[in-house]
């Protein structure tokens, strides 16, 4: 399944809604027509899954029946926000995951360039939610070193503490792409990363959730990032140092993963600040992230007014 | 103002309170009484303060008059929850904030002692929110190193974004003590802060907030951290490094700062884990964290089951 908010002119609320090929499913008014009770939110859905699944896959059934005509807009036709454009907590992510992404970071940070030998982790403010084909506003007065870091999203389905990495899986609710766009200046500044990982807008995602079940190996997957067309990373995720259930179960020692929550899995190499010269985003780029099997984010970066 | 969260044997769910001396007035009850409106959290209040503000005088001049006998609790007979029971985000928390705290920690992390030059920022889990008298749980197989850090609290009361140094104290709402519990061992092995500083329940904070209006000099209230009674840490906010004007305005360069967000602004010197031998909390223990003028937090530590 492949679970989007989104708004349209019929309705500028932002509402959950089903991808069906090319197709949006309004899921709210689809369950009003159908008698079924769904949240009005990606979060809601994602905390009662275990009730509202059956619900959603009747609404699946019934348009592809061709009962749902009202309910449904053409893909192209929808503003998509971020599958949760509010989380609940900020976003948790992973740094340097990938070998040759700490192999090229290694210059210019305090470490020889050696894989981290356990995970390292930050985070994203909430406020940094973008949408999937969002501007990313570049105020030189804040940063001129802004960057690029296409990652795979993990989304949690259930809540758990301590969780044993070979459980982890069952805990994955979907999967989505993301870009953890950093203030380069700003991450050496202040030394921990959460400064120059926050600034408003410097997490673009989605375009939707995939729901777990539909990924195959979600440690096979190409991922790539694109400026104006131009391939800067082409990773795969089976290259990450810690797996999906190693995060995991590092994160939730001791500290309970929720519903909802957004671990960003790192990124691989090609980042901007470590090429030479380095290069950073500039008004009137394009930035695509994207990521096999899942879909493709599509950013301009534009100067701030 | 004195705000907290509650809950009491009449009705268990957490609600906004008002504390006059030895008192507790139920804020929905009154309002009620009065004919007010008026939110059913602390988040609520502080998001609609502007109008709220007026409603609440009413409530307290009602109570001072004798008229809310029915919505008023002895203090001794409620249960406080910590006053945002359930921030829409992480904790923002300053690290190394005070010149001695600085020269205490340099022998056990990469910095020679010297004040950091800009401040150095990090984030606590919304799930590490514990209550004023709640218990702190200690998981040998989670960490053994769990550290005091006692800390003043802000709480921003209005939006904004780049926000200048000499208007940041317009958008303070209130204060209250918090403690930053580390886990001292997961924050050495994990390099960046978030993991260390973020187990269930490693944040008491209450217990109250203390509007902006009746804390005459924030940066001149005296701080302690007690075990067991004996007095650990005993500084002034006054040996902040950076202000609290100097933290809005760079936590805010290019981040929207949101009613309700909560900043720690640092610890004093005395922590733990740079004593001589060091020292960590055990089951048993009895932690308390006071700043002059505010309130103490009194955490009893134990050990999980």
């Amino acid at each position: 399944m492949k679970l989007v908010s989104f708004s349209n002119q019929v309705d500028a609320t932002i509402r959950p809604g089903l991808v069906q090929q090319e197709a949006v499913l309004d899921i709210t008014k689809a369950s009003a027509l159908l008698r079924l009770t769904v949240p009005d939110s990606i979060q809601g859905i994602i905390e009662q899954y275990a009730t509202v699944k059956e619900s959603l896959q009747a609404i699946a059934q019934a348009a592809e029946q061709g009962k749902l005509g009202e309910a449904s807009y053409p893909l192209n036709d929808v503003t998509l926000a971020a599958p949760i454009p509010r989380p609940r907590k900020n976003v948790m992510c992973l740094a340097v995951n990938y070998t040759e992404h700490a192999r090229e970071t290694a210059a210019l940070r305090d470490h020889g360039g050696e894989p981290p030998t356990q995970p390292v982790m930050f985070t994203k403010a909430p406020t940094t939610v973008n949408s999937p084909y969002g501007e990313i506003v570049i105020d030189p007065a804040v940063s001129t070193k802004i960057d690029w870091e296409v990652e795979l999203g993990v989304i949690m389905g259930k809540a758990g503490k301590n969780i044993h990495e070979e459980d982890a899986m069952q805990y994955v609710f979907g999967y989505t792409v993301l870009n953890d766009v950093t203030a380069r200046d700003l991450q050496s500044r202040h030394k921990q990363f959460f400064k120059g990982k926050s600034l408003d807008g410097s997490c673009p995602m989605g375009p939707w959730i995939i729901t777990a079940d539909e990924i195959n190996d979600p440690h096979n997957l190409s991922l790539r990032l694109l400026v104006n067309g131009e391939i800067k990373q082409d990773g795969n995720t089976r290259q990450m140092i810690f797996s999906i259930p190693d995060m995991i179960a590092t994160l939730s020692l001791g500290m309970t993963l929720e519903p909802g929550d957004i671990i960003a899995t790192g990124t691989p190499s090609g980042v901007g600040f470590s090429r030479v010269p380095p290069e950073f985003l500039q008004p009137g780029d394009v930035m695509e992230s994207e990521i096999e099997g899942i879909g493709t984010l599509r950013n301009p970066i534009v100067a701030s007014a």
